[in-house]
Formats: C-alpha cells, structure tokens, sequence
C-alpha cells in the first residue's frame, strides 16, 4: 500500500477559495493534523480524526503526521493559505532531512493553496502586479538583524513588499523598528496596507501612507503590503484601490 | 444595475485548482476576455460569448472590457495563475488611473488564484518556505538595467527567488546573462529548478544546480526557481525535493 502524507493549504479563509483539489483530500482523509484554527476550518465527520495542536510545535506537529502516514493512515496536515509559504512544507522536509531513514516509504504530497498576500492584494487592487518580496517578520527562526538586512536591500531594489506575521503579543517591538526604518527611507506619501483575516467575517482593510502608519495596525492575522515607489491609489466607483503599475524606469537615485 | 468587471485567476492550469469562487464567476458571466490559451480554458455554453486576444495588448484588453461593463454586460479577464502577479489587474488599475472620468461607474473586483510559483513549489517541495522575491524577468516593460539590479540586490539578501517570464523567442538573450550573474555570485551547487506548465499534461521538472544549469531549459511557459544559499535537496522515496528552511543564521558574507 501506498503509504501518502499530503500537506495542503487551505486558502484564507472563504470556504469559495479553497480548491477542489484540496478538498477532495479534506475529503478522503482519516487523519487531519495542524494548527487549532486551521484545524477547526475541517467538518467533523464520522471516520476523520482531528489532531490541532499549538504554535510554534511544527516540528512534533510533522514527525506525529509522518509517523501516523509510516502507520498507513491518510494524513492531511492543513496550513492556512499556501503549505509552501512560511508554513509547514518546509518543516516536513526539515524533519525528513534530519531523518533520512526513519519514514524512507511514505510519499509526499504538496496541495497549493492561495496565500494571504494573495488573498489580500485582489481585494485592494493590485499593489503586487510588479517585482516584489515576501518577508516573514518572525524573528523565532532568525536573528532580527537578518529581518532588517533583507528590508533595507528590498528597499534599495524598490520591491513591493509583503511582511508575513508583522507583530505578535510577545514581540510587538519588531514591526515599530520596521515602520522607523520604512519611514526614514522612503518618502510619507509611501502606500501601506493593513489587510486582516481578508476573507472572513473579520476581514478589515486599510489602506493609507507611512506618514499615518501606525504600529498597532498590525497584529498576527494582518498581511502588511508596502507599496514600491511606484504604487499607485485612486479611487473607482467609490472605492480606495492600491496598485503598481506593470512598467518601471531605471533610476539609480532609488 | 451595478455595473461589474471581474478580474479572475485560473490558476496554474489543472481545473481543480480553480477555486469555486473563480468557478462561480465563470459560470455567471456573459463575456469573457483574455489572452488566447487562457481564454481557450472556458468551456463554451449559450448566451456566453469569448474574446480571446493576442499577448501584448494588455491595455486594450482592458478598455474593451471596460466598455463591455459599462455598457451593463456581466464581464470576466481571465489570467492564468493570480490576476494580481504579473497579469492583467494591474493594467486594469493603469487604464482606469488614465481615464478617471470615464467608467465612473464600474466597480472592479478581483478574485485571486493559484499563482505558478505557488504550484511549482509545491510540486518540488518547498523552496519559497522562507523569505523570497518574484521577480519578472521580460524587459518589455521595464529596462535590463533594473532587472539586473534587482537580481544583485535579491542575490545579496539571500532570497529564494521566482522568476517570471523567463525567456521568450524574441528575446533568448536575457535569461543567458541572468544565468551567467548567478554562476559568478552563488556557489555551483546552488540548486535551481524549472518548472514548465506545472499541473497540465505538458508538465516538465527539473531540479539542479546552478553548474548543471543551461539557458535553454527555460521558455515562456517554465518558473524558474533559484534557491537560497539556504537551499537543500533530498530524496524522498524515490522523488527528489528542494525545500528552503524556515530558520536562518545572520551572516554578513552572504
């Protein structure tokens, strides 16, 4: 028997965005693994089990899935938006390479999903429509100096950004030295967005300059995309849009 | 009557990777507009007519179906992928920033899809499981000189990149001086992927390294994916995978 585990992302929210793939295997799933509110997106039914389990324990979260796989289950581990993007594909393979002969016969399967700077960029407009970046502002599994590294160069290269978990409760510090470093490098008129639970009944969006950037905008479920020099907001039939246009100069003064 | 032009993602080319959302507006539409192959994906039915269109004339693309709500038709742009990377929200947003009183009264709304890179990541594991850039690589829009720019500054964050676009007939040349900055920056056992119409019958992967790599694995239809320095590779049951770790040290000589 074939033995699969499959790692599948389950859009941002709206039931109307997951895809039919994904949900054929939410379908024929015995067991499904992930994080609680990611988990509680899965109609319970008779034959499925339901594994949440916290943040911050992807690695035990991977090696419970694998070895339920390894057992011959049908294992789903479910990751909010796309499983490949700061999510919990690459901890699979993390575990699997630190590993090389513990779950030699299980088959992996990676279902795309559409990730919340997705999500978020249609329902404003299309501020990501040319180069951009994605940066996690996590600092769990890097050093801040890294985070501010990669901002700076991602300034200088005049990308759009998008910053993934831009301020948690226990380090509400880091996304203020962000805006301090966004404010003294770009002009105020820069355009930000704060996108949050796009998609849900939660849902809230503002759209607004770095001059008026305020920290607390910004919380765990908030996608922030800075819009590159370029970016762009008008107003259609009564509704604020951001976007950046598809050419671009060349200008060194960037 | 609301008067609505739709701008919808496809995604990367298997029908089950449409989401119901973009599904539901297909269904209800009554003309449809697009470049040619991605228009050639909806199936025909009565009282729904299709406008496919050349590459290229994005801009008229956009007033014709402009036009085409205003005058009360229900109207869908079709992208493959996400509307929002690369595609056709953006030049939407561009006609409409140019003509602010002409369709006034047009609402726009965007439903976002599976982007390629999305798609060829999760085919090959996980290699945008960490900060990374997209990056689109044709000059139509653009100058050479950014595109270089940015991917040196790309090169000296560390970033997994995407590349868009890779290399088109008419201009092959580009993606060989691409290939040729990244052998003389990165070490040559930086892995590399092309992934070419990833989830349709054509699909085609391959994952190497940097000094295996030739410019003619890539045409218009591949995802380029460059590791980070980050980047591993390793096989899986059989199957070979590239995944991006979500921990990083900070290290200046990067």
């Amino acid at each position: 028997m074939t033995k699969l585990l499959t790692i599948a992302g389950l859009g941002p929210g709206d039931q109307n965005m997951v895809t039919p793939c994904v949900q054929e295997a939410i379908s024929s799933a015995t067991d499904v693994v992930g994080y609680i509110p990611y988990v509680a997106r899965i109609p319970p039914r008779d034959g499925l089990a339901l594994h949440p389990s916290d943040n911050r324990v992807e690695i035990e979260r991977a090696e419970f899935a694998l070895d339920m796989a390894a057992s011959g289950k049908r294992v789903l581990i479910v990751s909010s938006g796309d499983p490949g993007i700061f999510a919990m594909a690459a901890a699979v393979f993390e575990v699997l390479d630190k590993n090389p002969s513990r779950w030699t016969d299980v088959d992996i399967q990676i279902l795309p999903g559409v990730t919340a700077m997705l999500a978020a960029a249609a329902k404003i407009g299309a501020p990501l429509g040319h180069d951009f970046c994605a940066l996690n502002l996590s600092d769990n599994l890097k050093p801040w100096e890294l985070i501010e590294k990669r901002l700076l160069l991602a300034l200088e290269a005049d990308f759009a950004m998008a910053l993934y978990n831009p301020r948690s409760k226990s380090r509400p510090e880091g996304f203020e030295k962000v805006l301090t470093i966004l404010k003294n490098k770009c002009s105020e008129d820069r355009s930000i967005v704060f996108a949050r639970a796009i998609s849900t009944p939660e849902e809230r969006i503002k759209i607004t300059t770095l001059a008026l950037a305020k920290p607390e905008m910004a919380d765990m479920q908030t996608i922030v995309i800075i819009g590159s020099s370029q970016t762009k907001v008008l107003s259609q039939n009564g509704k604020i849009f951001a976007y950046t246009p598809r050419h671009s100069k060349f200008d060194l003064s960037n």
